[in-house]
């Protein structure tokens, strides 16, 4: 039985602490947050949970082996911090840090005490991605040529963000998981159109070295509400779109190819095939997540999300950020999946 | 009554026939095509035209006033200057020349002939485009933030031309006519995935003076066939929507808008209200075109898609494939607006 | 304060009891449920309400003003009846009584005690339905031609009743609320797919007496979910699609009239103007519906959706389950809204 | 080389004969049509076809193999007995006759000269419908429980027939070549809203002898355009949506099954997995038809849609005409199948 501690019960600390109490193999011993009105909420939800308005004393406390960290992204590096030396394990909110240099040295602090450091990109376990990894693994896309991603709608608008750390930040999760190669540059645009208000949309373009396109648009003040990503390849072309509820994933038999001498006097030919929407399982992506948790806790493996998985998306955020105060000037990565 | 004179007989070639055979106010005196077989199918369809192996001889003819040519764009220049240089009027497809240079040349020799110098911007003259262009000017829309559009589909690999050329010339022709401000640079990114074809997909940002965001997302390897373009306002947002049969245009009574003092204690709230789809004429806009074309040959008005505006869009795709050599570096581009 | 006792905490109760305990003018002061482990949902909920095994002790119970029935149909008769006849008002699920005897009883019970007899006919009081009924007030639909619904999915199939009392229930209550003519005969068409389980798809044509078509489509066994109802007038016609987010009510300019002189040498036009999707209220169809049983109980006025419209959804459903057994038989229908 | 008379140049005509004249098995040789605008546009289209305004004269013809009708239905029977009786085959617009009566004599007439009499039930030939056959064939549906067929549009109103004839004519073609079973009653309910005209709205039910369930809704005056039909089978559902371009046919891997003791204590379980859009055949129906008609003439087979189909189709309207006029009675109807 893992020891959960929760800090943080805003908007997203809620079903962290529902799944914790929901699992066999996790306990929620202590809550977290320095409004009282939140924690009157967790309270009247988890009434065995000991509730706190600072964050340390929960890192301090014997009853926590493993922290959750749900509060405001610029809070996410003392916290997290503070727990690894305290010697928990940490399981973050995406995006892990504010910076870069952040978030590497929550990864060699991890490293050096030996313990779980996560990042909770919830969408790696949805049921949609991990059929798209599958379908990736078997070799039915082929070489992937293209992720090409439209996350926009009439939104929230955040005050400490802007759209691409509150929106993009899952695209770049996504791709880290279902891209084998390694983004090399990044070029971003944005426009801020609400005065006062952090940037409200943004167009992406992320260069790989093996050629791979990734493109995202993401927009905090579009009329209607799109999340659909299209993965062209060259075997078959995937369509995830998550507004749907019955079919999520659609699997394209369509392309072009070249026929005869390439560069020459040549045909590109088409092929219009089946269309195949797999049943997925509906599991809720947080529990698999959750024991995705535990289970590295408990063995020591690393996980599917790990803190460098997280480092490099803050990476990638930080690039675009950069880029977009150039006005789509590419900026060039430094690639790390190597340095790992 | 003005006689025209078609050269090129191919894939659009036969739709302007047909309108031009249809006007009471035009007469489809020649045809020219160098390829046999069209030259019998245009007879076959318009029995009284003059057919001409060479567009050279259709130039020459005294039964000519006015010269449509639709042929592929690297001829553009040669026969519509050869055109000018007769005294015709010319009506040309899109885009209106290979390079700025041609295209700067052709607008100077109809200022120094007088004669009507056109570019066939089809949408420009669509119901749908036509009535959102009212609902702006009507002041419907308010100040547009940003013109976002997809154009994708599994498409015909143009030989000679990339997707930028092919597809991106349709939203730089239509922007030119609905955004009021000037671009001022450009970013684009493309790739190819077919080997030995120009680039299939890419992704365009355009900046302007006054802020407006634009994007065009431009593919010929999607599984699905997407013609959407949203169009943000502050008082209204608009789709676009050209697949749809019923509903192309959708305006909607939605935003976002801070209350109290813009960077300070702030917030942004939001309205949803209204959703309206137009009725819109079902007159073909080619019809509409070519009565323009007539109009300005009659009265030596400027057509609404002049030969000035041909040359700020030819301008633009230069300036998108400067871009993409230097995988999305920013391009200037010089105001042509004013200098007009 | 109404000290409301709500009975059955299966899959619609603790809807009811939420609502009851967020209203401000509503007390949830006892829960009855048969089954232990709904009576335990029920005290994690709500700690302060009284949880009883009998529904007879509530209803006797001297702290409660009014009763909420959510039980299986052919419970709801003996349960409302003695809810009236020990003094309470009562709220009953829909469908109101197993038969017309048990709801005529009812509604002569609650007039001879003057009490508040409501029946939970929830679709009256969406936004949507509200909508449409205010479009037909204004003359926008001008005179409604017919309503035609297709209400099917892959469904729980329901034991105790088949898919007419389970899914045309809902579009008999809206139907009575819409609609101004009186039906007069029903024709209704059903099968059972399922060994050993009620019929699962059926079939359901009502006529009016001022000759308004109606027809329903319901179906446990299809492969998508479709809500839609077309309703077709004079003047306009809409879709209600309740499956759509945000345009769940669209009005078209759209018919079709005569023109010259009918029955002779006569053309048919049509009309095709805008399309329009008035903003909806966000409003929770309970809440109004709990806030008009208060209002009512208070007041004394007569509910929106009384007892005598329980009764004659029940009529139709009745008449239905007979025309089934004769395969569409069309079953005349005694108008009991003049009646009234 | 089969020469083909043609009689009737209005809606459909024009399509039969660009047909004929595309085959290199057969020949356009005569074109039979009272209005002489209708003669001059097909001698444009078919110089080489000989132009008259009598169909009596085309019959006589020598030079006619075979006759297409496609005149008004009341006229089929006149025409197709006249040309049967000069020893030509005949291929007839649906419906075959406007009676059973005249159906039945053009069945025999044909038998007892052993003529080809077939009937133009298009949509047998297209892909979709012929990829849904051999689905059912290869048992992937399993048993069909029901088709469910919706047909609505802002439509044509016809004068001569009404909106049975006219519409739900396509469904009964389909029927009767897709379900196995043999159809023993209908019911249909019908309203006509436009002074003057025809019924514009029907809604039609079909009992087959194994129990499936067929039911129709046809309708002139629908805001939108619907052309969906659901096929629900004990193995898998389908969906035809003849509007879509590219899932015209999905293959639903659902369905609701009894586990346990059927009738005492069971449980429905559902089943929701993959779903598949197959790749369709891009063939024009009415080339596969004529081929057909072609290939019968040849080798004296019978052809798919032969006269006893078409007469059976006829039947079914014919009955559903009676029970209209009964506001909904079911009409028995003798089986003709097994009568073949």
């Amino acid at each position: 039985m893992i020891r959960i501690g929760l800090v943080g019960y805003g908007y997203w600390g809620p079903n962290i602490a529902r799944v914790v109490a929901e699992l066999e193999t996790t306990e929620l011993t202590a809550i977290a947050d320095y409004s009282t009105p939140a924690r009157q909420r967790a309270g009247r939800r988890h009434p065995s949970a000991h509730l706190l308005s600072d964050w340390r004393d929960l890192i301090k406390s014997a009853d926590v082996d493993a922290v959750v960290v749900a509060t405001p992204v610029d809070t996410h590096f003392d916290i997290a911090m503070a727990a690894l030396k305290a010697g928990k394990h940490v399981l973050v909110e995406k995006p892990m840090a504010d910076t870069s240099a952040h978030a590497a040295a929550l990864v060699d602090e991890a490293a050096r005490r030996n313990r779980v450091l996560m990042v909770d990109h919830t969408f790696v376990y949805t049921p949609a991605i991990q059929k798209i990894r599958a379908l990736i693994d078997a070799g039915e896309i082929g070489d992937v040529y293209y992720y090409d991603s439209t996350r926009i709608n009439l939104g929230l608008f955040q005050r400490d963000v802007n759209v691409i750390w509150d929106l993009a930040v899952h695209d770049f999760a996504i791709m880290d998981h279902l891209l084998d190669a390694d983004p090399v540059a990044i070029s971003a645009s944005a426009a801020a159109f609400v005065p006062g208000s952090p940037e409200n949309m943004a167009y992406l373009t992320v260069y790989h070295d093996d050629g791979t396109m990734a493109h995202l648009n993401v927009n905090w003040l579009s009329p209607v509400k799109i999340r659909q990503t299209l993965i062209g390849g060259s075997r078959r072309m995937v369509i995830y779109d998550d507004m749907q509820t019955s079919e999520k994933v659609k699997v394209y038999d369509r392309g072009a190819m070249v026929e005869g001498d390439p560069g020459y006097e040549h045909r590109v030919s088409y092929r219009s095939g089946d269309i195949w929407a797999p049943a997925l399982s509906t599991k809720e992506a947080l529990l698999t997540e959750m024991q995705e948790f535990v289970r590295c806790i408990e063995t020591g493996a690393r996980p599917l999300t790990d803190g460098l998985r997280g480092l490099r998306v803050v990476n990638l955020l930080a690039a675009a950020s950069r880029s977009v105060r150039l006005r789509g000037q590419p900026i060039e990565l430094v690639p790390l999946r190597e340095a790992s």
